[in-house]
């Protein structure tokens, strides 16, 4: 039993990522899910600790120092960041790591963690970003132009990641997620079990 | 709709190749298996032009003149090629190829095609491949001995593949391909389908 993986997923925002991870986790305990500290507000129907660790900025500040965070970038005007231990101790106990982090981010896992899996997780359409984003209803106009304006943007950060997967049907995705996982640990650049 | 993957299948024999192919493309209309041809001579319960195309030797040659195989080697004695305009003429159809071959006959491919998907299939124990060899009952002891001898030499060359799957169950075999074929699909090196 080798290690376990740390897989990435970023999306831009309105992709659906959070529901994508909650049915990639649920009823699979091999896979621990990273849960990020943000300085972000709360929103309708997020729990601190599940969603996020909601926390100040002073407090952010403090696990910068402490060098308690795996990553940190700031986006949109709130800093968002992965807390180290958890993850360390899930990965050498063997556990697939999810990471929920956003580009800058995943590329300073990436230069941590060379062998890390990125998934990127695209929209249907721009259309339909703007339709779920608007259904989500947290956000006014300008918050939802800008956050379209950034996913344009952000969507060309794909070229950097191993898998793309279009999150159209969620189960659909769900599953393409669990295929990259399964075959990313039969390929051989990660080790053979060796036969006798 | 992007080209079809080319993937090649290679395991020692008795590894079981032949039956995890089999269940793999049954009831998938979108992945064609290329029928090898071969001089060797056809065994009990081998159907020509579905385990094999059995040709001569005369044959055989007449092909490689012709320039009609994709490749072709010589392995235990016998000849084997992979005819080529079925494997072209599936692939520009969008269809995913699955060549059976072995380690030298992979290696050309690869030569040819170097974005095909290498898949190695590898026995449980050197003790099950014996047993599974013995159960096959169309070859003597010396024919045995000799083959078991081969496979832990080809073995070794599971490191210029890229997966290696172990066929303890079927089942868990077939799936763990699928999910391969699945993730290479998904993968960005093969190009992102454009968001509109």
């Amino acid at each position: 039993m080798g290690k376990g993986l740390l897989i990435i997923v970023s999306a831009p925002a309105g992709c659906g990522k959070d529901t994508v991870i909650e049915k990639l986790i649920s009823g699979c305990s091999d896979i621990y899910y990273s849960v990020s500290a943000t300085t972000r507000p709360m929103r309708k129907g997020e729990l601190d600790g599940k969603s996020y660790y909601f926390i100040s900025h002073g407090r952010f500040k403090e696990m910068i120092d402490s060098n308690d965070l795996l990553e940190y970038a700031e986006y949109v005007g709130n800093y968002y960041g992965t807390p180290k231990s958890p993850v360390l101790e899930n990965m050498s106990a063997g556990k697939d790591v999810v990471l929920k982090i956003e580009v800058e981010g995943a590329k300073n896992v990436k230069n941590l963690f060379s062998d890390c899996v990125l998934i990127f997780l695209l929209p249907p359409s721009f259309q339909e970003l703007e339709r779920r984003l608007r259904l989500r209803g947290t956000e006014d106009e300008f918050a939802i132009a800008s956050r379209i304006l950034k996913a344009r943007e952000e969507i060309k950060e794909v070229y950097g990641y191993d898998y793309a997967v279009v999150n159209d049907d969620l189960e659909t995705a769900v599953d393409e997620i669990k295929s990259i996982i399964k075959a990313e640990k039969l390929s051989v650049k990660r080790g053979v079990k060796s036969i006798e």
